[in-house]
């Protein structure tokens, strides 16, 4: 068998000997697969938020320049990979070849999937921009890409909106993570709840802690409270500012009759709630960060500075299944996913 | 009972309503104590070294400017909570009198203790300075100074130099994490395990694991091996580069007949380590990133690009009983204490 690196290394150009995310350029040329790639037929690029607006500023709003900047790049580095953020986004597309390493998969050519690894370490050629949609950061086109053999996807559903499945896949990592650690009868503090993956987490929350447990969703705007409301869920929800570390911890105190939570997960974009999310755990409790504006040094002499005992996760976007147990949520919880469709879909 | 916060929010004077380490002042009069406040006669500051390297630059290397620097810092502030490096340090110092609301702590007037919590949140006053350590970055001082309720602090052991002890407690929080979390024939890979952090997690990491586990220990540098071996303990030695995740992968992968790792403790002090310690783990594994230099964002989305479903911590430098688990060990392996004495002490 002709066998690749499982993390794509084998189609790293330059510099040699690093992984294809860092990569300043990787091969696309694809009339030689490796045993253990997927062959993609490309059809819609899903370009990160922060990378769109960048190419958009860059070509002046112009749907045609957004087209020539993306194949530009595309051309230098083999992979769409914004040299100015350094992000990527992912794709959707449907299978078109599976190396024969891989046949024990859940997987037929014709699926349609969405890749859940980076389109920054994704080797991808674009042979033609079909439509530029500016409002939803997404690229129409004809073209390939190649999945490595550690590279995640999700089949897309048939049973839902492609639009709603992505907004899913998004967040995906956050509410599997919490289905995993939530137990029968915690108090879980979700930093964020009425946010795109808080809410998600809330019902996973809600489910796993049960009817002996108790969950807080905190917000710092009204319309997240009254998403919180509505999603139906068993949720106290609270309204105020994580960063005011002190807020939290006697809002969390008067909840909890001084108990404060089991398990605190944070999934607030803004910085400065680390503190806060620590406050309002208890000792030998665990606090799982999701944001990536979380500070790895906030975190960590943050805990120190005030004697907390307390595990602190880093969230890890995947873990086994995180695709179809987000996915089941919506299938779950109509009135989440009414809300999803109206907000984020 | 005259009770303050127990994170001592009631002597920030400025601005109010934060916590007493981002404040820029903190009352530091000692004329009134609070009932759950314990007062110290302090002996020597111990600058932390980025603050310290940093006032011997603004002083061109005079010691009297040296002082006067600390003295300014201190009057501004009420801690010696370096303005230009936000940073702080810890204090050694005779426990003076302890608020009657801590009468069931281990601790006794006249014990001699260093604060574990920093320098950057304990209200000081200085009203002498005796001598300046250029070398070993100490300050010898007269002056009192506050912990907090949640202040953690250690008792100075009689059994060990005070430079000795200072040195483990320096880095208390990680072999105490290691030794809660290593379970019998566990696998474990201390990245940077020849430094001062790293000798005392192989120590707990071969205690903890047993005969039926395997620890293995990279270090960059030959004398880092050097002091593994010296160390006595059932280590492998391994020497080079772990920002080059391939070859840590491949070396791991040698080392553990391609199962790898069940724990990777991540103990070294430059960035990009965080692909190769998480390539080194299982699935299911865990990862402790102990590194101050440790990449929130690089972690997280790390594991999700090669889709690896690892439980990545962030390492606290406090857990209960840590000091005591750390100055053990130099009870426990005179070899490493010989280590200790002679490189870091």
């Amino acid at each position: 068998m002709n066998l690749g690196c499982p993390y794509g290394t084998h189609r790293v150009i330059n510099p040699k000997g690093v992984f294809p995310q860092p990569a300043q350029s990787i091969d696309n040329d694809f009339s030689t697969l490796y045993d253990n790639e997927i062959l993609i037929d490309v059809e819609v690029l899903n370009i990160d938020s922060a990378s769109f607006t960048q190419i958009k500023t860059q070509a002046e709003g112009d749907s045609e320049k957004i087209g020539q900047i993306i194949l530009e790049t595309i051309t230098q580095r083999g992979k769409q990979h914004n040299p100015v953020t350094g992000s990527g986004g992912m794709l959707i597309g449907k299978v078109k070849a599976i190396g024969s390493a891989l046949h024990n998969r859940d997987l037929k050519v014709g699926d349609r999937i969405a890749t859940l690894v980076s389109l920054s370490l994704t080797p991808l050629r674009i042979d033609k921009i079909l439509a530029v949609h500016k409002d939803i950061d997404q690229v129409e086109v004809q073209g390939e890409a190649i999945l490595f053999e550690s590279g995640i996807y999700a089949k897309l559903p048939a049973d839902m909106p492609q639009k709603l499945a992505l907004a899913v896949l998004d967040v995906a990592g956050a509410p599997a993570q919490t289905a995993k650690i939530v137990k029968p009868g915690d108090t879980v503090v979700v930093i964020g709840g009425g946010g795109k993956s808080g809410l998600l987490c809330l019902h996973e929350a809600c489910k796993r802690a049960g009817v002996t447990g108790k969950v807080i969703g905190i917000s710092h705007s009204k319309a997240g409270v009254q998403r919180m409301r509505d999603s139906g869920l068993p949720v106290i929800p609270l309204q105020g500012d994580a960063r005011d570390a002190l807020w939290v911890l006697k809002e969390i105190e008067r909840l909890t009759e001084g108990k404060l939570a089991d398990l605190t997960l944070n999934m607030v974009n803004i910085p400065h709630t680390e503190l806060g999310s620590i406050l309002a755990t208890k000792n030998k409790g665990t606090v799982y960060f999701f944001s990536m504006a979380t500070s790895f040094t906030a975190a960590a002499l943050g805990a120190e500075g005030i004697g907390k005992d307390v595990t602190m996760l880093v969230g890890n976007g995947y873990t086994e299944g995180h695709s179809e147990i987000a996915l089941a949520i919506m299938r779950e919880n109509p009135r989440l996913r009414e809300i999803y469709e109206s907000t984020y879909a």
